[in-house]
């Protein structure tokens, strides 16, 4: 007997509701009401047909006259994807970068909350000062358990990621936003990993600036 | 009389191509000598014919026999791409993300070297110890003009997010990494983004788990 893991959604759509959410949230702070799945497509750079039909992986119809409420999809989305409940977050890797996040602690208001730093540097431990819990890196599996949880984020060097991953995972983490410069793969597949690269990112926009083209017309 | 700037491969191809060119490093650093199609494809998730459409994109006729030549097919990327030319870039905002950017300076093996620091309080330009050279923010229309600089990161708060870019894209750069957790767009079309939120990572990894049914087959 094999455990399957399976999405109910696409992730293209799972990806493209969460831009949506994030759209309409600085929708709402501006007052407006309703939007168009026109409108909403333009903004998405996708066909206003696929934004029907994301929404309607919520379980509600497409927009019907003036175009959907604003304060209504945004809160089928958050609903859906469970935006509303705060989620733990961890921190491995204590250096430059991962110190630089665990001073911020708290993400997009609240919806995100840094409970535990590692470092496998037990005396760099003693020297960071935050009033987030900070522990050696052999104790990641079991604090990643007993304080549940659910997502990470990696900033250790290359040759030390995906080790890192594997006790995340072992401690039933969720998902990982991985930071360091080599790609990381979870050894269960009910677990998500998202690899930002920023070196790779810096190649990426550098290969478009070269083979962009200019001229008048 | 517009101007009117193309790119003359799909985004999607090129950002391809990159991750192939990551992938073909680390097969170099392994010693393998050729790699198929099929193989590459399974790597990266997508069909071998897609492989096979991106590489002839380079001049070259898809792979024969055994595949292609690690090493061959890497430099064509690379000459294509401007890999082998060393970057300039800067980092906007020198609060804990923007200082632990500089603090690595070099990326890549010396592919992007972050030549200049802006922040707009300039009593915090005395206190961070770094041989890179810093300006006050007001300068860097005119510094990245005068430098020469390409790429920039940006890490400052969300509100000052869309005129930064702007004054980088008046100084002439080619693409920006943006930290900063609102969307930001370049006023001339031939200025790439690359939008980098943490926490809209996070968001959608929450959202992918939460969508996630696992079941026994």
């Amino acid at each position: 007997m094999k455990k399957i893991t399976m999405n109910e959604m696409p992730f293209p759509a799972v990806t493209r509701l969460c831009t949506i959410y994030e759209l309409l949230s600085r929708l709402e702070q501006q007052g407006t009401v309703a939007i168009s799945s026109g409108e909403l497509g333009t903004r998405l750079g996708v066909a206003a047909h696929n934004i029907r039909k994301d929404v309607s992986r919520l379980g509600i119809a497409g927009n019907i006259g003036s175009g959907y409420e604003v304060k209504k999809l945004k809160g089928l989305i958050a609903g859906k994807f469970g935006f509303g409940e705060e989620k733990k977050a961890c921190v491995v890797g204590l250096g430059h970068l991962g110190s630089a996040i665990i001073q911020r602690s708290i993400f997009a208001d609240g919806e995100f909350r840094i409970v535990a730093g590692f470092d496998s540097n037990i005396n760099k431990l003693e020297t960071i000062k935050t009033n987030i819990d900070l522990f050696p890196a052999y104790q990641i599996t079991d604090v990643v358990g007993r304080k549940g949880i659910q997502l990470a984020i990696i900033t250790v060097p290359s040759s030390n990621a995906q080790e890192v991953a594997d006790r995340l995972v072992d401690g039933g983490i969720g998902g990982i936003v991985n930071f360091a410069p080599v790609v990381v793969k979870s050894k269960k597949n009910n677990v998500f990993v998202k690899n930002m690269d920023i070196a790779g990112e810096l190649r990426i926009l550098s290969a478009l600036v070269k083979t962009a083209k200019s001229f008048s017309a």
